[in-house]
């Protein structure tokens, strides 16, 4: 277990004195910024998730920021996913990919307004990648990170608490969709998203210097519902097959290969950044490998972070990548992520992977467990 | 103090085993990897470098690899400095700006050969930026991250043991100057470098499997100098006025606001991004603003690292921004780092910084210190 350090290159966020005196134990870095993951304990951390309400700082999910008259030109462009009919207030996941059809980044692209669009990403810099092909292209548009730093509230009870403090109207806010509001004076974004599938809102606060005061804000209001500080939280996203970018997959995957089908758009007039090799992913047969569950055979009385992606095998041949393994609290078993080969997953054959004790047996199934 | 959670988002180095068992105990995360930063007593670290020979893990200054019949004009493009004249085997530091002028990283440029540059890294994410415009410009060009991991060896008595271990012609090996070798088979790309002023070399591994044996082939020919484990070195880097990009600076510096002037070739035929932009800057009187040494009318008892960038301030009016301020061991002071209005410092004005003991006055003087 190691102690980091904080200096300048990496920043805290708008909330870090409130995860701070809420007692944060365990964090990661993100996006050269703190993520608090634990405050000491996990198991209350997941029962609040999927049973109450927990209030997460994920500031470390930065936006960028492309505005000006080719915003919408430059979005599309940057996005294997149609956005021609996005409208204003919505949200879309999306995957950005590379000219070889690799996925880069798997930001919420949300869209401000007709030239306002911003990209809410995982864990690496598209900025560089955003900003270095705009202006190449010579596009009339900016490409910032602007002072926005979300502040999730997650769990059954989310929406109550939200209704309590913004109004009754919140509850017509659909899944990604969002609105321009404030809170007290704190201006946000009010999006009905985040990282889990137990409910919630992300509120994109805008006004750094306002943090602990919206933190203290959504706890006081959440009192009534046991509201506790939390994290992403590392069973729950098992559970319910969310992608860790960068965590989950090997590097040079399309997206494809990381349960990312579903949102990519080949058949489409429009231009984007990939498009013809996924294209010619889909007309050569699909990906060549698939991103599953596992469910394994092994019992895992701790919790067993992984700290690094293992092998998946068969016979000691490597067949793919573990990339988390849990103790599912909900389905009392040993639950896994791995990227396979997808000629494995279609055969429904019996994979090993490694655990605390020993080579365990393991098969596949589609995502969500839950 | 955090604990920070390692997980497969992040990466261990090649070296990591071997740091582990030389008792690292804290940590940063840097280009998404593990960098060592203390083994537990920072007082021999500093010792170790400034009289001694230190084994640093700086795996994490990754390579940007441009291989291909067009990767000298891209790393022309990338790079604010003229490298017409680079030979072969030479590396120089250099700085990679925005359209904007901006600084955007302070890499080692290598170069390995007519058509193969590597760009050694600091923290972000700079492949996205070379991979985009690489491909925009539709050159015939690469661009990867190699399988490549420097190990530092560094302070004095560096170039005995690097000449025991590789030969004596490493002797007349200059400053930023490398040659491809191996040791006992293990490839690598030794360099006169690294990021101290006390001279050494840096061992590029280019077999990332390889990486604990070459850590204790070093270790055992250095038993005799007494080698023993280190990090880049916080107080000698200030000392020394080494440049940790990403902390020191506001964002939306040019580099003769990060000290990197001297790097800069305005007056040249080559083109190269944001080349107007500096060239502007240089027309219209140069910098606003200076990267500077302070010397601090405080004692720091305790080593006090900050966490964050503070201001620097004249009269309660910020004037700069402090980015680093330790207790010189060899001046027997409180020294910093900062970046500050260009009129103050023509004007030779105290200013003052916050410190554990309250607002104390500070001076500011040219780099380095020492």
């Amino acid at each position: 277990m190691f102690r980091v350090t904080i200096s300048p290159r990496l920043r805290m966020t708008p909330y870090h004195e409130s995860t701070v005196a809420a007692g944060a134990t365990d964090i990661t870095i993100y996006n050269k910024m703190v993520l608090p993951l634990s405050y000491g304990d996990l198991e209350a951390e997941y029962d609040r998730l999927i049973n109450g309400v927990a209030i997460w700082d994920v500031s470390v999910q930065r936006q960028v920021q492309l505005s000006g008259p080719d915003a919408h030109e430059a979005a599309q462009y940057f996005t294997s996913r149609d956005i021609t009919k996005m409208v204003e207030g919505q949200g879309k996941y999306v995957a950005m990919c590379d000219h070889a059809g690799n996925i880069m980044n798997d930001p919420v692209l949300m869209k401000l307004s007709g030239n306002r669009y911003w990209f809410s990403i995982a864990d690496n810099d598209m900025i560089l990648w955003c900003k270095g092909i705009a202006a190449e292209k010579g596009w009339d548009v900016e490409v910032t990170e602007p002072d926005v730093s979300p502040l999730a509230v997650q769990g059954p009870k989310a929406e109550d608490l939200i209704a309590e403090l913004f109004g009754e109207h919140v509850r017509d806010i659909r899944l990604f969709r969002f609105i321009e509001t404030d809170l007290d004076g704190i201006p946000l974004v009010l999006c009905r998203s985040g990282w889990s599938k137990q409910g919630g809102f992300e509120l994109f606060l805008q006004d750094g210097s306002r943090g602990n005061e919206l933190w203290d804000l959504v706890v006081a209001a959440g009192e009534k519902y046991d509201i506790g500080p939390g994290a992403p939280n590392h069973v729950e996203r098992v559970e319910s097959g969310l992608l860790s970018y960068g965590g989950d997959h090997t590097p040079g995957s399309n997206p494809f290969e990381v349960g990312m089908g579903g949102y990519v758009d080949t058949d489409t007039d429009v231009d984007y950044i990939g498009k013809a090799a996924l294209q010619h992913v889909v007309a050569n047969g699909g990906p060549e490998r698939v991103f599953v569950g596992l469910n394994v055979d092994a019992a895992l009385d701790e919790p067993w972070p992984l700290p690094a992606r293992t092998p998946v095998t068969v016979d000691g041949d490597q067949v793919g990548t573990l990339c988390a393994i849990v103790h599912s609290h909900r389905l009392g078993r040993t639950i896994g992520l791995a990227q396979v080969n997808r000629d494995l997953v279609e055969s429904n054959a019996t994979v090993q992977v490694q655990t605390p004790t020993g080579l365990a047996d393991a098969t596949t199934q589609s995502l969500p467990f839950i």
